[in-house]
């Protein structure tokens, strides 16, 4: 299967790699790493193995990759004004487009510029960091569920998590993709929010009274405004806990936002807070919490984001 | 008067200064500043207009200082552990003892130590950084509130205030000091808070929408507790246009907690945050905001903090 990469940071890297060693042809979309990895291919660093792609197909331009079966993307979700130009030049009337991307509001940004029926959408829990050019880091998890905008879809969701399995990579169709981006949510809201605000990291969070408390709270406010959003089956009161059994798992983890924010890069606030601010507020649902470490994340990182997305 | 000031930064030395220069026989207990001032007295540089006291009296430890008429008491509410050592060398049967420090629980703090009868309090609106040692700078206002512990105490207030006014500074009685408190929170809570933890100055939260919208938000919470303390009247809504007035008036402001912060010292987390979110608490009234602000502070400062109040 043809496969583009569009957004290949640490996300888009190692799920390209994994695709690639599972015998799919992949196209890498490359900005940082395109000399490294022209020159010497690509080196995963993984808790599941090492390996070294020796032979990667990177590009400059989407026009140089042409059109692919599926366009996985993984561009920060501040750069989607960006979709258009990046996406258009790899679909052809059977396209897939999945974006892996965090945060509300992604998959609905895709159909309007391809139409929803192509549009896929997969929430992945992955623990990556880029390295030097040329050099990616998986430092565990890695599952992906993976679902259609469009109930109609439920079947090319299928095909595209049994592509993704034979490769090695832990995914699963899910009917629900809205409750799955949700659930993402309770975890990325507290923690990204929290470690990217205070410059701690997960373990400092989880090894300390009030910043349990804070992670549960803010919890709390995302599964609120999540079952007031209509979704197949409530996120049930325990997904907290796992979450937090999940997070303890991970140990001195710095979140994308957090190191994002310490490199001067822009956050991805809107995907994943201002959108869903927005739609509990539809459904009526206080998120003040929330608001509060958006209000605060925006101060922090003021300059930073400016005139970026 | 004899007049000793225990905890000698910025708030300290200002007043103490204005004291002296009011006619007053005034004692420092100093620990940073001690050798510049026995050196080369107190300069301070006011907005008001600078002055240089040659001859200042500053001793290291409270025996020296000895028994004196009031004690004015500008430590940081987190050494306030250290007010028995301290102060009692300073207080005979007549002494008073009134703190300008910030928040809430200094004085029954005093009280439980040296009796209700001899405790004022003061709510010190001022804006004052350390400079140099020997040096203080006084930025703007100075606004003093002061009121009795306990209501009997009115006059030895009303006494007081008009020491400080005689000595130039702004001073007025009042009745309620309960109220006066709470209405310096409506300022310190969000100003202290949110600039110490996003690293931005008071004009920088005041220049964006959303640092204006968090910054009312965090005052209405404190003002609904504030209103269900029984105060002899309510804190009015338009109070907190008022806060944002007197604020925009600060400029590119950094709240002392901000400084803390930077400086890698303790913030007063407990008396401006902790209390004020307990006596909420105790009557009913939800904080949510004013909660996650205390929790993404102490996340923080860990370590900084810790091993020290």
């Amino acid at each position: 299967m043809r496969i583009a990469i569009v957004g290949a940071g640490a996300l888009g890297l190692y799920y390209g790699a994994m695709l690639q060693r599972g015998g799919n042809e992949v196209r890498f979309l490359l900005r940082r790493d395109y000399d490294a990895i022209r020159a010497g291919g690509l080196k995963v660093f993984s808790t599941g193995g090492n390996f070294h792609l020796k032979e990667v197909a990177g590009f400059r331009r989407p026009e140089e990759i042409g059109e692919v079966d599926l366009v996985v993307v993984g561009l920060k979700a501040f750069a989607n004004d960006r979709c258009a130009e990046l996406i258009a030049p790899l679909v052809d009337a059977e396209t897939l487009i999945l974006t892996l991307q965090n945060g509300l509001g992604n998959e609905e940004g895709l159909a309007a510029l391809f139409g929803p029926a192509r549009v896929l959408g997969g929430v992945a829990f992955l623990c990556s960091n880029r390295g030097a050019p040329g050099e990616v880091h998986h430092l565990g998890a890695g599952k992906i569920l993976l679902g259609a905008l469009i109930p109609e879809n439920g079947e090319r969701a299928k095909m595209v998590a049994a592509l993704f399995r034979s490769a090695g990579i832990d995914c699963t169709a899910v009917a629900d993709l809205q409750k799955a981006r949700w659930e993402k949510l309770v975890w990325n809201i507290p923690f990204n929010g929290i470690c990217a605000v205070t410059g701690r990291t997960v373990a400092d969070i989880l090894g300390s009274d009030c910043g349990r408390r804070l992670a549960r709270e803010l919890m709390a406010e995302v599964m609120a405004a999540a079952n007031a959003q209509g979704l197949s089956e409530p996120v049930p009161e325990e997904f907290a806990d796992q979450m937090i059994t999940f997070s303890a798992g991970l140990g001195p983890y710095r979140p994308s936002m957090m190191i994002d924010r310490e490199e001067g890069q822009p956050l991805e606030l809107d995907a994943i807070f201002a959108v869903p601010l927005e739609r509990g507020a539809a459904r009526g649902v206080p998120m003040p919490r929330v608001e509060t470490l958006l209000g605060l994340l925006s101060l922090a990182v003021q300059g930073a984001n400016e005139g970026t997305a």
